[in-house]
């Protein structure tokens, strides 16, 4: 491949590949071709190459690394954040977020929240997210308009929700949405989502499960998220919330398992023989003081984590460079331990952990050739990120999101020099505004 | 006072006075003479308004809030940022900050450390911050060439130190530190740090207080930071730490208690009755895995807690926003309730709770007629802070430093639509790092 034959070049700079051997190139050359990484070099020679592709992407100052990957969002919730907090749980949840929902849930507030969301994603760093909620299909379509790679999952639960009314007709709802969006995009993967052992029959769980089984698509699932949960489940089913998954035979290696903050020995040990995958929320956790997940016992397992934020009304922002600086912290306190989460295993966690997550370990989460090129570059040249000894430390414990700089999806830009090319963002935040409006008026 | 003799106008967006009653000032006009808010009004007419004071400054789609108060820091510290991370207390400081310390500190580079940490601190919204670190004089000059507010701690600890070769001279040192600074500006007040109780003898302890007292000025230690401490200070001393210190008579209302991590009831039950005020510092603390204070319990006891970052060596940042966010979620997760440390609270302990724990409750802390002006304002027009359903939420859970637009310190305005106006950043950053360089070459 000559180099300029490439779509993209990116030049200078420091390249963090996030591969399984986590090479650090200074000064890289990057081509980019039909989407895909096609050269990956050192001491890329700015002379040969300028004029070359038909983007150039000049990266000093900057470091160059995969884009982040939000492993759990309900990204429509955007339009509650900051409404209620401060509450417990229950309150804020039968209160406030359920009422608001029944009321203001509908296809219109799904894209104009959605929309705004991928503008606070894409502005700090993140190009690739998983999303369970009402009007799916919505965020599917908003995700195909901004160039953003989704996984889209359909909801289940028992009981009526807006865009479901029909909460028995689980098995064609779940047939119809991948039949919708199989093979639309590269960028765009359906998945299921089944809200909890405690909202979900057996019946349901094991019907969808055998659903994304037939399909080959991930199957999610909030579980353990709280301390009561285990009480409820072993109350109704005799069994805890891991062991009466396990019973009904719907874990497995295409299951990721979202948040799991009181997951037990036994717990972990089911999760690492079956391969199930974990979504780490640690910011919403908290926030709602859910509880702290046993993250670094389940990486000393084996068992394969990534990071998420969670939806805006729990967390309250999108930002996964909080994410990780917060992973990287909570744990380091609650086990009073400094060397556990150390900054590259964050870091792993919010690229190549979270693709593998989602079962896109082939396609994303490290800059290498033959992968999709999901690309991101953070400006350096900051006061609160000088000086620089160690790239992951600082990414970790001092960058914000909003030192992204630039951000490519599928070879495509999205963001350059902090402009968003896919989203008019005056438009998305007058649109929620409007939304917000109507919510306060009652 | 006639809004035309103003020095500074501010009018438009939304004013958080953080006054005492919590006062909430839709389009607010807020007159600022001499350093001075001489007026607050509601409903600001700004066409009234327009061309009459020196300064005119449109607040429009901002939140105007007083500036925030960093109750612990160590400046220079930030030439050490990310350079060990991950690793355990003792290794960090004897293996890697002790020995870097011993070889590279000067006061060139506290000088250049500080600018930089100065120029991150107003990038981020912070307009007071007290500090403790080597040549402290240098950090108290280069506060009055960047306009920043300061508390300077000049540091004691019974063994040599750089610029402090002889440590038996302490009441010498002390008193030419508050000769040097008394007076020379409003912005300035010095104060005494003794670091420890186990790197202090009870006679330095003691001497330093003393001195403390007869000037009336602040009295700073670091209290309780890791676990290990108490048993120490028991072995040699018979009492545990805090105790120590009431048997030597050295704890008053005029004493910071920094971290106070390991806190007990008995312990908060000598600060309420004394009135010892606290700095938390949750991020450092967490990152070194030291512990979590009980500040939620010190609050319902009636104790003042402000909030402080630390070191960037140990944080690895100094933004005040962050803290805030850090300082909410912690407390909620470690005692399971998501009541407590709310938004409100956490952004009293950044603005008037850090101003009480430092003595200057009656200057800043609040923006009111009589109070120095050390204001912020904050750009709300974006993706991760819109919609807007409330202020505290949106600041303390979602916002962070790079959303602070303009800064002023004492009527004085530093910092402009992002354009720091009494820092050259870009010199700033250079010269630090080029002490990296140095510290790296080894």
């Amino acid at each position: 491949m000559q180099i300029n034959e490439c779509d993209i070049l990116i030049t200078g700079g420091t390249l963090l590949t996030m591969s399984e051997k986590m090479e650090i190139i200074e000064k890289p050359l990057i081509g980019i071709k039909d989407g895909i990484i096609v050269t990956v070099q050192a001491n890329g020679n700015r002379e040969i190459v300028s004029g070359g592709a038909k983007e150039n992407i000049d990266a000093s100052g900057c470091i160059i690394m995969p884009g982040l990957v939000n492993t759990h969002t309900h990204l429509p919730m955007v339009c509650f954040r900051g409404m209620a907090d401060d509450l417990p749980l229950m309150e804020w949840l039968n209160g406030h977020i359920f009422p608001a929902e029944a009321r203001f849930v509908n296809k219109q507030m799904v894209y104009d929240g959605t929309l705004l969301a991928m503008a606070e994603m894409i502005l700090s760093g993140t190009t690739t997210f998983c999303d369970g909620y009402f009007f799916e299909d919505k965020i599917g379509e908003t995700a195909l308009q901004t160039g953003m790679r989704a996984v889209i999952a359909q909801g289940f639960i028992d009981f009526p929700t807006p865009g479901n009314p029909n909460s028995s007709k689980k098995l064609a709802t779940a047939e119809r949405f991948v039949a919708n969006w199989r093979d639309v995009s590269p960028l765009i993967t359906p998945a299921f989502f089944c809200h909890s052992p405690y909202t979900c029959s057996p019946e349901t769980l094991t019907t969808i499960k055998e659903a994304a089984r037939k399909e080959g698509i991930p199957w999610l699932i909030h579980l353990l998220e709280n301390k009561d949960e285990t009480e409820t489940i072993m109350r109704r089913y005799g069994r805890k919330p891991a062991q009466h998954l396990h019973s009904l035979g719907v874990l497995d290696d295409q299951t990721i398992a979202v948040h799991c903050n009181w997951a037990d020995p036994e717990d972990m040990a089911i999760f690492a023989e079956l391969g199930v995958k974990v979504s780490h929320n640690p910011e919403s956790s908290m926030k709602l003081a859910a509880g702290v997940a046993p993250i670094p016992e389940m990486l000393r397992r084996g068992i394969t984590c990534g990071l998420g934020t969670d939806g805006a009304a729990s967390n309250n922002d999108l930002d996964m460079f909080r994410e990780m600086s917060m992973a990287a912290k909570v744990h380091k306190v609650t086990t009073l331990n400094p060397t556990v989460m150390s900054a590259p295993t964050v870091l792993k966690m919010a690229t190549s952990g979270g693709a593998a997550v989602l079962g896109l370990a082939d396609r994303i989460g490290s800059i290498e050739v033959g992968k999709d090129a999901d690309i991101i570059l953070l400006d350096m040249n900051k006061p609160h990120l000088t000086p620089l000894y160690n790239c992951y430390s600082q990414l970790v414990y001092a960058a914000c999101g909003a030192d992204t700089k630039t951000s490519i999806i599928g070879g495509r830009i999205v963001m350059r020099d902090r402009q968003l090319l896919t989203i008019d963002v005056d438009r998305a935040m007058k649109n929620v505004r409007a939304i917000a409006d109507d919510i306060m008026r009652g």
